[in-house]
């Protein structure tokens, strides 16, 4: 941010009075620009089928990670709720129509400034198809989940997460909500 | 916004190729100024003491609802998590520290383009004080909480699931995690 865009005068860092951290602010006009954290929202779409669990994955057509694969999920829009932004990703990037249970997943993205919610969901049908940003859309077991190809960290920990309780649910017990700090980026040499 | 943040130069509302929503966008340098809803990340700070269970509330010094009483929440920052947000919330809001639960509410505010989150936590001692946002802090049992000149409805809802689940948790069941939509704005005609 180099220019105020109320009343375009450069902006500078500055602590603003009782604040405790720097913020871009105007002096010519007194805007100060507040900079804030992004929601990404996805869905699980599960499809069932003769007794096997799989979930539908995405193939990026767009940077970052293009050519790897995602769940369906993108930046949550204005007037939208986030059960709205999962069923509206999960079309657009997959085609894919889905009945949407419950949130499953919180990852906290502190070096992006993102946080990701992904939601639990049942695949209505088989009428799937790559959107914009998709190459391809493919149901994956897990045996077949491709993990070494896998976008993001946050789809990584939610798939292990999903199929640690699909186990868990298989003997009787049930699926939890489950939350992660991911801290380092993507192939950071730490 | 009426002016880019990148170039100084006058942006215009237009659907960016690819898109399928209006942006502001700057026809000099290219950049698209995506707006996206804010997180706001709060505590309910709990009191157990004597049998009676007690929940920490702010009143509120800033607009907007000045006097009004809240659960301390504010907009998360970058770079932190949202644990981080709670506590920090907590500690700035209402002086007090806290040992933080799990994930308790979350609620969507789309008009305001806002989703509230709410941290169930215990208040490790009784070293609270209001800080620079508020005008006084104090505890409340249920039959105490000023249900009238509750601030915000993400928090008198809130406020409603966790009385609601402590009375459950009395006759031996368990917390929950609650999510809600609130559509209106408070004090609407509808």
């Amino acid at each position: 941010m180099k220019f105020c865009s109320e009343c375009a005068q450069p902006v500078s860092l500055a602590i603003p009075p009782d604040d405790n951290r720097q913020r871009y602010v105007c002096s010519a006009c007194g805007t100060i620009h507040y900079q804030n954290p992004k929601l990404v929202i996805g869905s699980i779409p599960v499809w069932e089928h003769d007794g096997q669990t799989r979930v539908l994955l995405c193939k990026r057509a767009i940077e970052p990670r293009y050519g790897y694969w995602t769940l369906p999920a993108g930046f949550m829009e204005n007037e939208e709720t986030t059960t709205d932004a999962a069923r509206r990703e999960t079309f657009e990037e997959a085609g894919a129509q889905i009945e949407l249970h419950e949130l499953f997943s919180l990852l906290n993205v502190p070096h992006v400034h993102q946080v990701h919610l992904f939601y639990r969901a049942t695949l209505l049908d088989l009428e799937y198809a790559p959107g914009i940003e998709s190459l391809e859309v493919q149901l994956f077991s897990e045996a077949e989940i491709p993990w070494s190809d896998i976008a993001f960290p946050t789809v990584a920990h939610t798939l292990k997460f999903f199929f640690e309780d699909l186990a868990t649910a298989r003997n009787g017990g049930s699926f939890s909500f489950h939350t992660k700090d991911v801290w380092k980026p993507l192939g950071s040499q730490e």
